[in-house]
């Protein structure tokens, strides 16, 4: 297996989920800026045009973040992040699901949709009005976690989940174009924190995010 | 275990899902226009607040399709839907995310935000203004998914999946308000009919649809 990797929150989610398994695999850099991942020979093996992929061992691109998370724990299932059976896996995965839907994908979005939006006007259908709505929807879900995470250290209870890697990803990058954590919300802070703290957080910054301008 | 249910296109994927497997489990029926699902005993259990949830036998709920779907093919793996393997399975999330991230949130949303906002505009942060190009991105999208159906018979390749199942679902709702798929999408609507035609689809019927308004 390689890891077709690129600076960027999404390829970052997955070199800190490796980085906590101990997973190491070959990368090869996109050049994401330049807009290789939008390019025929990419789109053919990957029609969703984003990155990161992982390619098999036959050959074949494996897409999505968190499915690609999901394939490596099956690979490797020790240490165990997104569960050790049926009903760990189940609050793991319901948790990823609430994260992405409710949080992530509208701070990606409104991030795509304004800042981001000259790079990405010609790659994806992108819908500048909505975009403050999407930034202010994401802080007003975040509220909505601060109190779920009252008395817990990570979000799915006691141990670190992908969830909680994916939300750090994405807030990591978020403060940086700005969409930073509001002050008030105090868990979502101190988690934040504990998120920073790891060796994982460190462990999987690309070496180009200084150049460009963005951390992770 | 036990279904929470309610009509819906959410709930309906669930139901769909179990009838492709031939699972058959008790059911409780939640008042979704009534706000049953927003009142606290219920919001306590699942902090989501959204339908369906399956209650496990330790009394807790698990919430979020997908992550329901996941749950059920680990208790019941006979048919394989999502998956017999580690790479089909990851096909299937792939695929899974895709369609969910890329075509059916959008609908669903251009929905709460727009028709549906008079039920939704008290239950979630709405963003009225985004309504009109979340649909046009879901449209969008699906013609890009109507290139990648040529040739197919399901989304994933030569069986249904549970990729599928979300957007045949989702589909099927939005043509009701006012989110048909266009005529010029000839693929999609192959795809469409096909599904249409699957025991799954009748089966899946909630009997308030048509009290409600809403197919499925």
């Amino acid at each position: 297996m390689k890891l077709l990797d690129s600076f960027g929150p999404n390829p970052r989610l997955v070199r800190m989920f490796m980085a906590e398994k101990g997973i190491e695999l070959p990368t090869e850099q996109i050049d994401l800026l330049g807009g290789e991942n939008r390019q025929k020979s990419y789109t053919e093996r990957n029609p969703g045009g984003q990155m990161p992929a992982l390619e098999l061992d036959d050959g074949s691109l494996l897409a999505e973040t968190t499915t690609i998370c999901e394939y490596l724990e099956e690979k490797y299932p020790t240490p165990a992040i997104i569960g050790n059976t049926a009903e760990n896996r189940a609050q793991s995965r319901m948790w990823v699901r609430r994260i992405e839907l409710n949080i992530t994908e509208h701070i990606y979005n409104g991030f795509r949709y304004a800042e981001g939006l000259d790079l990405f006007k010609d790659r994806l259908y992108c819908i500048p009005e909505a975009a403050d709505g999407l930034k202010a929807k994401a802080r007003d879900q975040l509220q909505w976690l601060d109190g779920l995470l009252a008395g817990k250290d990570y979000i799915g209870g006691d141990s670190v989940g992908l969830a909680d890697m994916i939300l750090y990803c994405c807030l990591d990058f978020a403060q940086g174009v700005g969409q930073p954590i509001e002050p008030s919300l105090q868990n979502v802070n101190a988690w934040f924190a504990r998120m920073d703290a790891r060796p994982s957080a460190a462990a999987s910054l690309h070496a180009n995010s200084e150049a460009v301008g963005m951390k992770g």
